[in-house]
């Protein structure tokens, strides 16, 4: 389906329930492609409000869905274009009403040159707190648009190895165990799955999963386990189906519990929902073996970008995440991969609807593109 | 006098005095200008010894010189050269020696691409412990040529403001009142001034900066006091003189004392001897206010950017200083600038017998110049 038809549709089928993420209070504000106040000759940003259809429902501990609301984001400067994306998960508050009043109030014609970075990211994070998907929507686009124009891609521009990208997981969401072993059998060039848990179905998920694949698996609980002893126990069974790493197993206020997992851990504990932007790297050292980055939660490529090599200077892993993305966002990660122990980077895979072309996971490995920019094309307009 | 001829000089009068950091056992294994191995058309490192003649007697809580030994690098690649520099002064343990040592070990052959900076510096790192400034010497080559190859500088990569640089301060070293008169009124351009303390004669070192100007000062203790009770009565003494930070009061093991005159202390309080490397930085979160970062003493420019970022994550203050250098280092060290409170770069207006050309200071602020790389021009060869 046409996804411009399917958003102008939701103008008028707000309760249909299509639009799970959708303010119809505020729908008068929200035009077709808005574009943001913007000197002539000066940087000009664009936005669009977009829904990415998921090729399955997609369950985690927190709920289910079979649409991402992303917005996606351009600034013009001179006759290059950056190309940026906003990826909002209902779950972590932000949707197409809040990113169009947030992208609304930017105005990038005050600022003379796209390399002032630091200058508009300072600028854009004084625009309100939160907000953070929006806000990487800027940076990402800032980014694409400042290494097209040192016309090198930002793995470089970073002194990076491609060649260092790791394998990405696959992601197999929470379900019974006949659609996990068909979603593992359709997942079989990968070399690491990341398995849902947490839905009260441990131990089935796992053995779905092993009952097609011997691959190395990553385990997410997204804050689901409740109780140390249990979760300890659950971990040390995983590890003996070959699990490399557990992500969030606990809720993330339940820091004494999750220090005492990571001590006793056969495995790397990793901090996803406890960790979010640079400043909270330092705190979760010594509670947490690593760190999940993502730009949707950091505020785009120069925050993750610091928070990786924190990570690194605190003798942590890290691990590039992404959320239900076009290819716009999750190559733009990629570009970060290779400072990573594990990607995550399945994001674009997901969706039936992808605007652009990027990253490949090809034998598994994440491919990292040799375009300028974040290194994407825009394969629908 | 000719800095070379300078140089061989030395090979004969060691005994003399001269050469201060110089080990004659191993003379015999310094060339001139050595080179290390590279395959044809591969990238090629050279490095060769330099003694910085120092305009004045230089003198901190440590001791007096009148000479740093350099190593002058470089890495060419196709047609481009990067130039690097390590600044060795005698009490932080490298030498024309160690240096030779480490820089001889280096083979850049083996890389494809300048652009391959990470695993470039994980090789350098992994050659020997220790040697950050012959580290840093690579580092700083690297980062020239590869700015060089994107035709951009080094601020501009990052995405800084170069309008953002801060105001350097000049560096007023130990002495009696009247030399300190006098090094102030030369330093009649600079708006702020850094003044070493910890000689034993810190008031009277104040109070002669004080009878010549007004601007406000930075003092730099370098372990030098060591009574916690009258180092925090001093403190409030100096905030009273427009002090408006002080840097490491005590001996850098003073952990406990530091932390507790941080808490007391009106103004900043500075870790500079107790921070190296990005791995310290969270070490001294809650003992310091900021850190002082050196390339010299953390490895080079990717080292610098990381703990600048995370210095700044953890709410800390950031000056970035340097040693007696040429406008190599110190001008790629001006690259960071706007990333800092304070910045120390007088380090190439201390030496009579600089070998480039780079940043400048204009009425007191730091000038980064709009050059590719870390933004030089060699002035003698």
């Amino acid at each position: 389906m046409n996804p411009r038809r399917e958003f102008l549709k939701c103008f008028g089928l707000v309760a249909g329930g299509t639009c799970v993420s959708f303010d119809y209070s505020s729908l008068h504000a929200v035009n077709y492609r808005q574009q943001s106040r913007g000197k002539k000759g000066g940087m000009v940003l664009r936005f669009e409000p977009y829904d990415l259809q998921l090729r399955h429902v997609f369950t985690i501990a927190s709920g289910s869905r079979t649409i991402t609301p992303v917005m996606l984001t351009s600034i013009t400067w001179e006759d290059e274009v950056g190309y940026g994306e906003a990826s909002m998960p209902p779950y972590l508050g932000e949707s197409h009403t809040t990113a169009h009043d947030f992208l609304s109030k930017v105005d990038l014609s005050q600022f003379s040159s796209p390399f002032l970075v630091e200058d508009i990211l300072h600028y854009i994070e004084g625009i309100a707190p939160g907000n953070y998907a929006a806000k990487a929507s800027v940076d990402i686009a800032l980014h694409d648009l400042a290494g097209k124009l040192m016309q090198q891609p930002w793995h470089r521009i970073w002194g990076l190895n491609p060649e260092h990208a790791p394998e990405s997981s696959y992601t197999i969401g929470l379900d019974i165990p006949e659609v996990v072993r068909k979603k593992t059998e359709e997942a079989s060039s990968f070399k690491i799955l990341k398995v849902k848990l947490g839905g009260g179905n441990d131990r089935e998920m796992i053995e779905a999963v092993r009952s097609v694949t011997r691959v190395p698996l990553g385990v997410d609980v997204n804050q689901g386990w409740k109780d140390r002893i249990q979760a300890l126990e659950m971990i040390h069974w995983l590890h003996e189906q070959g699990v490399v790493y557990i992500e969030q197993p606990m809720p993330r206020t339940a820091v004494d519990d999750i220090a005492r997992i990571t001590v006793d851990s056969p495995i790397p504990v990793i901090a996803d929902e406890a960790v979010q932007v640079p400043s909270d790297v330092n705190k979760v050292q010594g509670v947490y073996s690593g760190i999940n980055i993502k730009l949707m939660k950091c505020g785009g490529l120069r925050a993750a970008y610091i928070m990786a090599g924190m990570a690194r200077a605190l003798g942590m892993k890290v691990m590039i995440g992404c959320m239900t993305e076009t290819s716009c966002a999750v190559t733009a990660a990629a570009q970060l991969s290779p400072l990573a122990d594990w990607a995550d980077l399945d994001g674009n895979l997901l969706i039936s609807n992808d605007v652009f072309e990027g990253v490949k996971i090809s034998d598994g490995k994440v491919i990292i593109p040799d375009l300028p920019g974040i290194g994407v094309r825009k394969i629908r307009s």
